[in-house]
């Protein structure tokens, strides 16, 4: 790290203000009990400037004591300045594991900070698992540094680690398993245990394997603790398993946790060799951060955002979204623009019109979701999908019609005329249709096409209802009224 | 359950199908494996009538070997006759197992088929916890059976257990834990386990309590299986954990599990008692079912849907926002109504007024997000809330300009007017500075009014910004053009 700022007064009065803040949500949460009092930091008085060095010192004996995602939290709600403060101040050793913990955004603004040196020293007391994780936001050269100071076994790790795709279940797994034969008795395998100063976090089951590391079942630990200790681990191991496939899209992974609530399972290769294991924990990252990017891309946001990037950052996040809206509303506006003469005879077309898109719009985003939420649980398949869309149809017809028939009673109180309100209702009713008969079909085109419903749908079908439902009610306003 | 339903050979054959592909997904997770195949399911030959009854039976057989999650998911994924149908065929002793499992939609099909005796006989079975999830779609006679039929203990847990709201802590929890004492010595906790014939699921770790049942300690079963066994509990054990109050938000479980990697965690009450724990895969519930029920949210939809759905019940689930898209339709349509003078002296005003309106509300949703997920965070607060205002405010003015500088050249080159192209320009620009204020202050006041910023941003700025931008181009275009 190449920058301490400890410039004015003011900036680290702030910063006092800002930890304060954050140490006491961390305390109201009442999880860091017992790690660290609002007290510490409120007798840090980080503004008096002479005895600045030392309370900067207590400051950092002070996030000692932190567990690193909790520091993690602390830098992502911290503005740049006062992060980069902390960061410095934070012991070196622990700089890898804390990088894994922060969102991707705020890991950059860390990372950039950091010379070669620093970067793999931090990375290089990380499992093979864990820098596969960083890997992508690392400079090349600092791999390459990297993988020069890895023993053989790690290399290998990282390596295959590296070689799945974000979404596979192999980028999900990691190397933490204890493996065991199946011919010797419990009381050798607690004995073989007790050797080990540690077990691994989430060790809920030892992984029974022959000597060409082939999977031959599983033995939980609880059943280990319950059992006669005379036992052969064969005979009381489980042969009836969940088996991952690191090949495999990580989603199974995360049914198969979420239905058989499972702690891990073993990852193995088609020879039944076994690779690795997948944790909960993996699996519990991965729903949350396939939840936020969902909610992300839904409003067009390209990736998370740091909540105190740089102008420039953010515009470059949101642009083409706004860029794609742009040509969507201009095509909208060209629908209007073919209308005009209608318009100059009838204005009152002109306020009604976003009604009928707006409303049919929001009609089509309601199919979708139902439709985006069936395929992502593989539950819509063609031997049902006739089912499906005869209801979508009629709820449509339905809510058409009454939707219809309250924007057409809207349209005859302000405007007083029957001929226009029929034309409303009926406008509406279509486009209704239209909604339903897209909704189902977009995500099911796209689903299809290899390509992820959840993500082009909603733009798509905004467009295509904003334009749509102008031309009709605008068409049919046309035929009908003049 | 009242109903078997074998009428036509049609109908048998569907099912046959529709079974079949649900297997085949099933085996295509290969989670499966070894308990079904899918040369089962083809082998039955549903479509033969004379040997009907015999492939019923092995049918459920089959179903018999199943996984309560993987019955549950069949179920969702059927047409409602055939998914009773097949609900028929599960033994009645499962039948509390597979309610637990599945959507709130499916589940209140399947109960409505279901006697009082029935469904004490399959909730009688589960634990207290599981009987409180199930409770609200249980009739009230029924609960009041059930609470004749369970032992003191369970009533008093099932109490408890149904006195937390859905989002506490308390809702999250169960009663398994396995407590011990910290005077003896980790021999005799083995001991003690192993007369255990079998320990809860997620038992990562005992507790250890005093007389009082106060807590006192953790003993992580990694840590007992890797001890001396003649040390004493009370050494090795952890007094240094995370302690979850049943009364809290389950929104900081899910943190405080995400955070520490947790398995499990003891639930106490303010005098430190121990009271249940809480589980990792019913933290993992909960976040799958908040981040869907935000996903329908968004969309409107006030509850996840049965796919299968009678046609009222979908109108009924999504009508609210229908109703509420009308009435901020309607304002908007009179927004515009103002300004009909102005559209019929200048037609592309109302070609063009789409364009501002629609992109506008982007912007504002991005900005939301946003914040949105900050506060869900936690991570945002008085003390940095002006450094992220003038952020967005900093975004918003670069994007305006930028998309302002585009429709206006859009509208210059379909309208060929300078003055309506600056005015263009302007309204984008100003409706981006609307849209960034309000996508701030909205999510912002709702959270300070304790509601979920999460629910009903979107509809508001969406509503704001439509009706705002139609004001401030129309606006403008009267004073600056007309």
């Amino acid at each position: 790290m190449t920058r301490v700022n400890n410039n004015n007064a003011q900036e680290t009065e702030d910063l006092q203000q800002h930890l304060q803040r954050i140490i006491y949500l961390l305390s109201k949460q009442k999880l860091v009990e017992g790690f660290v009092q609002m007290q510490d930091i409120k007798n840090l008085k980080l503004d008096e400037s002479p005895v600045h060095k030392q309370n900067l010192t207590e400051l950092q004996s002070l996030l000692d004591k932190l567990h690193p995602a909790d520091i993690a939290y602390i830098l992502e709600a911290l503005p740049l300045e006062d992060r980069l403060m902390i960061w410095d101040l934070v012991k070196a050793e622990r700089d890898g594991e804390i990088l894994l913990e922060t969102s991707d955004a705020v890991r950059e603004t860390l990372i950039a900070t950091m010379n070669s040196g620093e970067l793999v020293a931090a990375t290089g007391q990380l499992d093979a698992d864990e820098i596969a994780d960083l890997a992508p936001d690392l400079p090349r050269y600092v791999l390459d540094d990297l993988f020069q100071t890895l023993p053989i076994e790690e290399r290998e790790q990282l390596r295959s680690a590296m070689s799945y795709p974000e979404d596979a279940v192999g980028a999900l797994m990691d190397f933490d398993m204890v493996t065991i034969r199946e011919n010797v008795t419990l009381e050798v395998v607690l004995r073989y245990l007790r050797r080990l100063e540690d077990l691994p976090d989430h060790t809920d089951q030892l992984f029974v394997v022959d000597r060409d590391e082939k999977l031959k079942g599983v033995l939980p630990v609880n059943r280990l603790l319950v059992s006669d200790p005379d036992a052969k681990v064969a005979s009381v191991m489980s042969t009836k398993m969940v088996k991952l496939y690191p090949d495999d899209k990580a989603q199974q992974a995360t049914h198969a946790f979420e239905r058989y609530n499972l702690v891990s399972a073993p990852a193995v290769d088609i020879n039944n060799k076994l690779l690795g294991r997948v944790t909960v924990n993996a699996v519990m990252d991965f729903i949350r951060e396939e939840s936020e990017s969902e909610a992300l891309n839904l409003a067009g946001l390209r990736e998370e955002e740091d909540l105190f990037a740089p102008v420039w950052k953010s515009v470059k996040n949101r642009w083409i979204w706004l860029a794609i809206n742009l040509v969507t509303a201009f095509v909208a506006s060209r629908v209007i623009g073919v209308f005009e003469g209608s318009i100059e005879k009838l204005v009152a077309l002109a306020a009604l019109m976003p009604i009928i898109a707006s409303i049919g719009g929001n009609s089509g985003n309601q199919t979708i979701t139902m439709i985006v939420r069936a395929l992502a649980l593989e539950q819509l398949n063609v031997s049902n999908a006739r089912k499906l869309f005869a209801k979508e149809i009629g709820v449509s017809v339905v809510n058409g019609l009454v939707c219809g028939g309250v924007v057409g009673l809207f349209a005859f109180l302000i405007y007083n005329s029957i001929s226009l309100s029929l034309v409303m209702t009926l406008a509406m009713a279509l486009t209704f249709l239209l909604a339903a008969i897209l909704g189902v079909l977009i995500p099911l085109t796209l689903h299809k096409l290899g390509r992820d419903p959840a993500t082009g749908s909603n733009v798509m079908i905004t467009a295509v209802i904003d334009s749509g439902g102008f031309f009709i009610f605008l068409g049919l306003a046309t035929i009908l009224l003049l």
